[in-house]
């Protein structure tokens, strides 16, 4: 149910970047799809897993088609950004769930402690960064100095030591999620951004 | 030899969009390569199939690279838009063959039928799309208003049916790319445009 | 050691890219990553091979992060031209051992001569169009009209060569390292490009 509502966020945010950039119809459902599985997937093929997620559950794919046919029927330009705040705060949700699970999914694969949380980070991060490569932008978690990839490196540790303590799993889960969400959500309602690095001279490259 | 012909237009259109992009050898052969062989190469790592369809068949690398020392020594910028146009026929018949080829693949790899249609879509499109993404620009498959991912996905499915009706197996395949190739050719002759979203009114951002 | 200045070459050309384009933190260590070891994964996973590179010598992932943090507190804007600079002879020698290396394992997986050329190729050029994709620029490789592509096309020939003459590793390795570095440090010193396209009339589009 959680999960549900952090895919729907991120096929919303897909959804709404696709609207901005006039892509048509069949844009629109692609990068919703690309963002709400496309991490996953990377760090599927990189894991060598199969099935994909989208592939076992194959109604998700339904679902998405769904949601963009309410999309194209229902949404206006003044709707965007209303949409973008709404899935803020179930898009920093599920960044913790799949940071958590990507993490755990690795570990499980006896990765290294440093690849696990990498892998972790991927999945909750690289769908928005496939959606802003195909938007023809640089992805936003790399260049708007705020902290979302560094939320979800810091959830994937979080697990890594729950995990070397030998606490449960659904222990682990809950403290992984818990740190990169509240790192989130923090960081969201400070506005705190990271610090600029010291090039601001501007170079005549 | 429709196939050849089909890898033909695509290479051709990635040639075209390089030339106007000013990229040198080495970009127009690899985009031709990424047009051409991109999207069963995408679909290839989705499935975990190996060997590639240019591993296997690699005098079509061989024809590849002479295909762009031809374009470099002969094609002009004049030429770009007459190539463009003449390739439109080949490339709606190849779309249709990847397509059916595809969607075969996966439904014989025991996919579900969503899933078996979306790979023959990636098949058809997402050369195009890795085309569209090295030359810095929105893939033309999301933003043109055009249907050609539709028709794929069309015909994807015609395929599955003709396939739970027990068709045989050149019938399904034939019924699948006359829906796929029949539809664009519709699209292309009638300058068919997808409905335009709601959203027309501009916004503040 | 040699190896250890490539990875670091290859890394700071993706810091120094990164930095210009304003990247944060997150983006600077992402884009050193994928510049250092895109090129390799993808043939990786071109070629199902695991573990990656980066999974089997986990201490590289370190050694990226400190780096990508000695970057953030030590470089000014002033530093990005020489800094690239000084990467160009190290990142020559590079390319030419990712393609090599990269050549002997296709050609170990017992792939035709062409493929494993282009996976070698691959190899040393992926990383750097990986880096320029995230950056939304045309990747360099493709469009500046230098020979890098092309050299290490050229010592993957050199590999087979060796190879089929039943040359030792070692020597074949060092030829196909010598050529590829070779004509690169030739088309760097003598500012050499390739060739123009025929089409230098402007075009209506």
């Amino acid at each position: 149910m959680v999960e549900a509502l952090a895919v729907l966020a991120f096929a919303l945010s897909g959804l709404v970047a696709a609207a901005r950039k006039r892509l048509d119809a069949v844009g629109l459902s692609v990068v919703a799809g690309l963002t709400a599985f496309g991490g996953g997937t990377v760090r599927d093929v990189l894991l060598d897993r199969r099935p994909f997620f989208w592939v076992e559950h194959a109604a998700w794919l339904w679902a998405l088609l769904a949601l963009t046919v309410l999309a194209i029927t229902f949404m206006r330009a003044r709707h965007l950004s209303p949409t973008l705040r709404a899935t803020q705060w179930p898009d920093a949700i599920g960044m913790g769930l799949f940071t958590a699970n990507g993490t755990l999914i690795a570990l499980g694969a006896g990765l290294p402690a440093i690849v696990a949380v990498l892998m972790g980070t991927i999945t909750a991060v690289f769908g928005g960064v496939l959606r802003d490569i195909v938007c023809n932008e640089i992805p936003a978690a790399f260049s708007d100095h705020r902290p979302y990839a560094l939320c979800a490196f810091a959830g994937g540790w979080a697990l890594v030591a729950a995990h070397a303590l030998q606490a449960p799993e659904w222990a682990a889960l809950g403290v992984s999620v818990a740190t990169a969400t509240g790192l989130r959500a923090w960081a969201m309602v400070t506005g705190y951004t990271l610090p600029r690095w010291g090039g601001d001279q501007t170079e005549g490259d």
